[in-house]
C-alpha cells in the first residue's frame, strides 16, 4: 500500500472513539488556543485586507468570519481566519516539526463543519485527524525542508484537506486524490522574512483554503497524484533532500500528534520563551528592588535569531531576547501590549536594556533541539545575585498549560475583541464540543454579540 | 533595482502603444486559440466539477465561466475558465520554455478585464504582459525547475498576476507585492502524470486563481516579498539547479516574448507534430493507394515519450507517434475526435499500427530542441516509396498559423459548443480587438446564444 492511501485509509477509519483521552483535551485545548488568535488577529490589518478581497470573490452564508460575524463560503471564510490567526505570532506550535499546525488546519475544519452543520466530535476528529497528518508530513520533510519552505504553508495544507475529508466522509479512495490535490497546490516561500511582509500570514490562510478546495473537488470527482507524497515526481522529491517517509506513519493510530502541541504564552519569537519564562519567576524574587545588570545565557540557535540589544521596531523586538527579558521583568508579562511602539519606546525599557547582555552556554547548545534551556541572572543594585534556569518553554508538552490557563490566555486575547461574557461563553463552548453539540453552538455567540465599541 | 522591481516598472510603464505590431497580432490570435480550448474544453468532466465546486466557493456576476454562460467572481471564473482550457491539449506552446502561457494568464486577463469594464487594448495589453512575465521566469528556471515543476502551474502564476495587475493599474510597489504574493504560492507538481490525474487542469485554474488574488491583494494594500525571484529563500533558490536570472531581462521591452508563441494543430502530445505533418503532407501523394508500410524517423526526446506501437487508451494514443501517424494517414487529419475509444478500436487503424515502425536518427537528435524534425517513409503497395522530412511543427513560429488557420482551429473545436454563428461572431469580436471595443462585447456572444442541443 502507498504511503499516501495508509494515510488516507487512517483518516476513514479512524473515529472520535478512537481518539485517546489525551489527544481529545490537547484538541479541545488547540481549538480554544487557536479562537484566541483568529480574533484577536482579525482585528488587524492583514487580516482586514484579505476580508475585503475575499468579500468580492468568495462570498456566501456557508461560514462564519470569526472576528467580525460576517459570513462567506467555506472556503472564504477559511481563507479570512487562517490569515487572521496567524498574525499576532501567538498561534500554536509542534516544536519537533517547526509547523505551526492551527493558524492552516483549524479555520479548513471549522468552516466546514459549520457548512455541513456538523456536531463537536465530528469537529475534534476533523481537527485530530487533520494535526496527525500535517505534523506526520513536516516531521517527513524537516529539517531540509525548512531551508525554504515554511511548513505552516506547504504541510498545513495536507493538514486542512485531511480535516475537510474527514468532515466530509470521503471514501479511503477520494481521500487519496484530496491529499494528492492538496500536495500538488503546496506553496509558501521564507522569501517573506526578508521584508518581514504579510505573506506569512497569507500562508496559512491558504492552506486553509486550498485544503477545502481540494477536499471539495475530490468529492465531485476531481483526480489528484496517488503517490504525491512519496512519488518520484512528488512532494518530497521536490522540497526535502533527504525526506524521511518512515516518519509518516511511525506509530500512526496510537500516537496522536496532537498530544505534542505546544501554546505560546509570550507574543515573541518561541527562541526567547525559556529566558522570558526564567525572568518573570526572578520577578516575584526580586519584589521591586533595584536591578543593576541582567546576563542571559542560552543555546546556539535562540542566540543566532534573537541577539539584538537595541530593537528599533515592535517586530524587531519580537526577536530580541535582551529585550522580551527587560520588559518581562519590567511589566511581569511579555503580551501584545509588550511589544507596540508605545511600549518600546519607554525610558525604563531603555535603562535596563542597556545593561542586559546575552551570551551562548555550550552545554545549553549541546542539549538543543530537545531541550530548549535558558538561564537568566539578575544582580541587584544591593550587590544580591538572583538566577533560574527554565528548561521547557511554559505551554510546551513538557511544561503543559492547565485548562484554566489557556482559558486565561483566551480571555487577554479574546476580551478586547468581543467582550468578556462572549468570551467566557466561547470558553464554555469549546469546553463541551467533546459533549458532541451543534458546532453552530460555537459560533452563535459570535454572531449574536453586539457590537464592541 | 532588483529583478522583480525591474518586471514591476516595465509592467506599469509599458502602454498598448509600446507593443509592436507582431506583438498584438499573436496577441489577439492567442486569445482566440485559448478561447477554442476554453469553450471545448468547459463541456469535459473535470471542468464540469470544477465549475460545481467553484459556483458554491466563489459565486459572483463579476465574471463569465466561457462554457456556460454563467456568472462567478472574477476569481471563480478564472479558475474555472482556466481548467477548462488546459483539459483537451491543443492550448499553445512556448518551446523554449516548456511553458503553456494562456491557460494560466488568458483566464485572469479575461475576468479582471470583464470584472473592470475594460475594453480591447486593455486586454491585449495585459495578455501581452502576462505572457512576457510568465515566459521570461519560465525561461530562467528552466531546464531544471522541468524536474518536479509544472511551469504551467508555477510559472503561470507570475503571469497571472502581472496581467491582472496590468489591468488593475497597479503602481510599480503593488505590482512587487503582487509578484511577491504570486510567487509565494507558486506550486504544482509532476506526480499526477504517473496517474494521468486531473492535477494538470486544476494547475492552470489555480494559477490564474492566484494570479487574480495575488493583485487584488496588492490593491487592497496586503504586502509580499520585494525579491520573490532572486531573493536567498525565493522562487529561484527553491525550484531551479542553476536558475538564469538573466533571462528575465534580456531584451525586455523589445523582445515581446508572446511573439515567439506557438499553436498547436493535433490534439497529441508536441512531440508527434512534425510526424504528423508529414504524414498529412503524404496522404494527399497517396491519394487513396494502397500502404504496405510505414516507417518514421525522428529525435531522441520524441521517442522517449511517444514510442508506443500499441497504445490502449485514448490518453496512450495521444502520447504514441506511431498511431498518430497512422491516424493521420487515414483520416487527414489527428484532431480530437482521432483519440478517442471509438477510433482507436477501428479496425484499419489496427491493420495500419502493425505495419508502422519508428527509429531515432541521431542527425535529428543532435539539432533538438532548435528543430524537432520528424521524416515519414510510405511504402505503397505497388513498391512506391514517397518520403516527407518537416522540421518544424505547423503552428510554431518557425512554421506559423495564418489568421484563417487559427480561425479554422478555432471553428473546429468551438462550433460544437456554441454553433457556427456564434463561432463566427467570436472571431470577428476578437479579431477587432485591437480597435479597443468594450471587452463585454466579446462576452455578448456567449450569454445571448440559444443553447446548443
Amino acid at each position: 500500500m502507498t504511503l499516501t492511501r495508509t494515510l488516507a485509509e487512517f483518516i476513514t477509519a479512524t473515529r472520535f472513539d478512537d481518539l485517546p483521552t489525551e489527544a481529545v483535551v490537547m484538541t479541545r485545548r488547540s481549538i480554544l488556543d487557536w479562537l484566541g488568535s483568529a480574533l484577536r488577529g482579525g482585528t488587524t490589518e492583514p487580516a482586514r485586507i484579505a476580508h475585503k478581497v475575499a468579500s468580492r470573490a468568495m462570498p456566501g452564508k456557508d461560514s462564519t468570519v470569526l472576528a467580525t460575524g460576517e459570513t462567506l463560503s467555506a472556503l472564504g471564510a477559511a481563507f479570512v481566519n487562517g490569515t487572521a490567526s496567524h498574525i499576532i505570532e501567538l498561534d500554536d506550535l509542534h516544536q519537533a516539526s517547526t509547523f505551526h499546525p492551527a493558524a492552516p488546519i483549524i479555520p479548513a475544519a471549522l468552516a466546514v463543519a459549520e457548512r455541513r452543520n456538523a456536531r463537536g466530535r465530528d469537529l475534534i476528529r476533523a481537527v485530530a485527524l487533520g494535526y496527525d497528518v500535517g505534523i506526520r508530513v513536516a516531521e517527513a520533510v524537516n529539517p531540509s525542508h525548512y531551508r525554504y519552505w515554511h511548513p505552516t504553508a506547504t504541510c498545513g495544507v495536507f493538514g486542512a484537506a485531511a480535516a475537510a475529508s474527514a468532515l466530509l466522509d470521503l471514501s479511503p479512495e477520494q481521500v487519496v486524490h484530496a491529499l494528492g490535490t492538496a500536495g500538488t497546490q503546496a506553496g509558501g516561500l521564507w522569501e517573506f522574512l526578508a521584508d518581514g511582509a504579510m505573506s506569512k500570514h497569507l500562508h496559512a490562510g491558504m492552506a486553509a483554503h486550498d485544503g477545502i478546495l481540494s477536499a471539495d473537488l475530490a468529492a465531485a470527482g476531481f483526480t489528484g497524484a496517488t503517490r504525491i507524497l512519496e512519488g518520484p515526481r512528488g512532494f518530497f522529491a521536490a522540497t526535502a533532500d533527504p525526506a524521511h517517509p518512515e516518519r509518516v506513519t511511525a506509530g500512526l493510530g496510537r500516537d496522536f500528534k496532537i498530544v505534542e502541541n505546544g501554546f505560546k504564552l509570550h507574543a515573541c519569537c518561541g527562541h526567547t520563551h525559556t529566558a522570558v519564562d526564567a525572568a518573570l519567576l526572578l520577578r516575584e524574587r526580586i519584589a521591586g528592588r533595584p536591578i543593576e545588570r541582567v546576563d542571559i545565557d542560552t543555546y546556539r540557535v535562540a542566540l543566532d535569531i534573537t541577539d539584538n540589544p537595541a530593537p528599533r521596531t515592535p517586530y524587531e523586538a519580537k526577536f530580541s531576547i535582551q529585550y522580551a527579558v527587560a520588559v518581562a521583568l519590567l511589566d511581569g508579562r511579555a503580551g501584545l501590549e509588550q511589544f507596540t511602539e508605545e511600549r518600546l519606546a519607554g525610558d525604563d525599557i531603555g535603562a535596563l536594556l542597556s545593561r542586559t547582555s546575552a551570551s551562548e552556554n555550550p552545554e545549553r547548545t549541546a542539549r538543543y533541539p530537545a531541550v530548549w534551556a535558558s538561564h537568566v541572572r539578575v544582580t541587584l543594585s544591593d550587590g544580591t545575585v538572583l538566577e533560574e534556569t527554565v528548561e521547557h518553554p511554559k505551554g510546551m508538552p513538557a511544561n503543559p498549560l492547565t485548562d484554566d490557563e489557556v482559558a486565561a490566555k483566551f480571555h487577554d486575547l479574546a476580551d478586547p475583541v468581543v467582550g468578556h461574557h462572549t468570551a467566557a461563553r466561547l470558553v464554555e463552548e469549546v469546553n463541551r464540543l467533546p459533549d458532541d453539540p451543534p458546532v453552530v453552538d460555537l459560533i452563535l455567540p459570535l454572531v449574536q454579540r453586539l457590537p464592541v465599541i
